[in-house]
């Protein structure tokens, strides 16, 4: 096997055989294929794409460089999400208790966030004390204690995928739909959750801007877990405003502790509770209600358990940024739109996001919303608090809020914002 | 500037600015941009293309990466010659002294063989003592002394290309038109010539198996040449068989000398005095007949003179190889195919040519054709005598010519052999 005759394959609009998939992972991970090589043949798949049997078999490739979790020495089914990334997307922090409060267990390896959309382990990491790097052994002892973990991939999970996704970073191959589905896919089957749902965001915030890549993205992946015997669902939410009102890291921590005590913005209990359902009826478990959890403090029970068994400390206060700064409403009308992308940038820059992987975050530092799109809104009424360590960050962090807003005069009513969830495709 | 938004910008289809072009070449030489990113490059480029004005500044921008060779001090026009390689393609040999013997100065720069087709360099070397490394003084040396230089290019001339041409080679990304082109015209604009003819050939033994890619390249590097102020032309030749009789080192340069003494197969003629005549009304001299000058021995007079201020003994006799196996006509009528690409291969594989850079070549070994295409043959007749320094390499060899001929009954009559040159394009 030769890996130009593999590049020229795929350049040349062919379908790669099965040999040739599983030896190109294979060598790659080995080193035997040089990074040129796989740039130039990541390039030639975002350009001419994968079938599906060569997506199922490329994700298997990769599931095989490295080592397979195994939960079955718990005494129930695994499920789990994964989000393909958002601007205040906390799901996960209500959600993986909320589904253990119903009976499943959820071993959720979750990441790091890089440029405007967070990241899930960055937000947990202001709770003081709590630890996102834990053994398998380790893992294993919370989700017994508390039903759910939520912790950092170890190393030996799809090195393939760590070393591709690393290369395809630096060489503008980040937005190929075959390479992010078998790259997320990869990691969460050797996860070895039993059954998965997706949350594929669409819009401004997204990775994924229109419905049409989000819904190809989303069956892709959904047909490679069905491929490898795994239940997946995906829902296409909206991600063209921020998800909630708070929007960095200690912020949607406190948000998420709303949500679990039986509050906190609609949309958040609203995504949280059908994306719970979803995860329980694909692990078969089938007996109390999500939104009963949340309402009945079991949830954060569950939460509570799982914030300690971690090391953290779920009544110690969270850090605070030292300023903020607090932008009004233009004029009276309706809030026509708060868009998710200019939101997020802003978070990013007021310290709450990181610009490379080895920066630290600020986990004091985001943005809260005071109103949503379609609320009634007076002149002069605060927004937007933004809060930053330093306030030489607030220039940039508005200039990327130029325009992010709108205020209509309300004539066109306040109908018009998209759902929340747009699709479900299983 | 930045590599991923150059690289994204290609991708997504969009035209290259100046600014990033220059940036692009010049970061790539100094190592500012990997490999990688290179490579990802290269393939959108092959992908998604260039315009003519992208041609044209990457080719400007490579030329700049390094020296540019200077005739001036020289007392009359230069012109050179560049064909796009095939098989039994020596027309270098002859074509520089008989323009030389018309008043033209030629400073050839050529390269060396690799895959199934043979270099000029390697050619040469098959004569005792020649020379293929000569400094910029030398090569002036030469020049005036015999009015036509043979040699290898020196690492200052265009390195961005001498870097990009190594990674195109193991990233599947050769076969870009517009890399093609601005890595050819590159190297021949540095080489500072002030008239030049292409020689682009199309065929199984070239590498423009059709005649609309073989236009297009042609197109393109006119198009760069005249862009950049250097009189250029373009033929179309045929490389459907091999060109002349000889496929090799040693018995391509003793075809050469035939040609020199006025005799010698009628196509390697016609070739060597078109692109002759071509050469010298590009470079505008307009004087002596290049077919008389291969008649009255003043070329073979400039060719002796070449290959003696080079090292060479134009006397010395060649180097042949120790083995023969004769393929014979397997029935009477006409010979109706000599494919270029199986006796390429087949040359290739008894020696004549390497499968890595750093491969020796065998100087002796090679074929010589005893009929072409178009010719009555009879049962049993010589068709290829096959020359190797060891006799265990006939076996491959006679693999790869298994269907490169075909014997017909000749009703079909012997007229229909494709023209040898098919276009010109200026």
């Amino acid at each position: 096997m030769d890996a130009i005759d593999v590049i020229r394959a795929k350049r040349d609009g062919g379908t790669l055989t099965p040999e040739q998939i599983d030896w190109t992972v294979d060598a790659y991970t080995r080193g035997a294929i040089a990074e040129e090589q796989m740039a130039a043949l990541a390039m030639a798949v975002l350009l001419n794409g994968m079938t599906r049997p060569e997506v199922a078999r490329w994700t298997e490739a990769m599931i095989r460089s490295g080592e397979r979790m195994d939960w079955s020495a718990l005494d129930r089914p695994t499920t789990d999400k994964h989000s393909t990334g958002g601007v205040g997307d906390k799901i996960t922090l209500p959600l993986a208790p909320v589904v253990a409060a119903c009976g499943a267990a959820v071993p959720q390896l979750s990441g790091r966030g890089l440029g405007h959309t967070g990241g899930t382990l960055d937000k947990l990491e202001s709770i003081p004390g709590w630890r996102a790097s834990l053994s398998t052994a380790e893992m294993l002892d919370v989700l017994r204690e508390a039903g759910a973990v939520i912790c950092a991939a170890g190393g030996g999970l799809a090195p393939a995928d760590r070393k591709l996704y690393a290369l395809r970073d630096v060489t503008g191959t980040v937005e190929s739909i075959p390479l992010i589905a078998s790259s997320i896919m990869s990691k969460k089957i050797a996860e070895g959750t039993g059954a998965l749902v997706l949350d594929v965001k669409v819009g401004s915030g997204a990775f994924m801007k229109t419905e049409r890549d989000a819904r190809e993205l989303a069956e892709t992946m959904v047909a490679i877990g069905t491929d490898h015997g795994l239940r997946t669902v995906a829902l296409l939410t909206a991600m063209d405003r921020p998800l909630g009102n708070a929007v960095g890291n200690a912020v949607e921590v406190a948000e998420s502790v709303e949500v679990l005590a039986g509050g906190g913005p609609s949309d958040v209990v609203e995504l949280t509770v059908a994306l719970a359902r979803e995860m329980l009826a694909a692990a078969g478990v089938d007996g109390r209600d999500p939104a009963d959890a949340l309402k009945d403090g079991s949830a954060m029970d569950v939460w509570r358990r799982m914030i300690s068994a971690q090391g953290g400390d779920p009544d110690a206060p969270l850090p605070a940024a030292r300023e903020t700064h607090v932008v009004t409403a233009p004029s009276t009308g309706v809030l026509a739109s708060l868009d998710a992308y200019g939101v997020g940038v802003a978070a990013w820059r007021l310290g709450a996001g990181r610009a490379r992987k080895e920066d630290p975050v600020s986990f004091g530092a985001g943005i809260v919303c005071h109103a949503r799109p379609g609320d009634r809104v007076t002149e002069g009424q605060p927004l937007l608090t933004l809060h930053a360590d330093d306030e030489s960050r607030f220039a940039r962090a508005l200039e990327s809020l130029d325009g992010a807003y709108t205020v209509t005069d309300g004539a066109g009513g306040t109908g018009d914002v998209t759902p929340l969830i747009l699709d479900r495709i299983a």
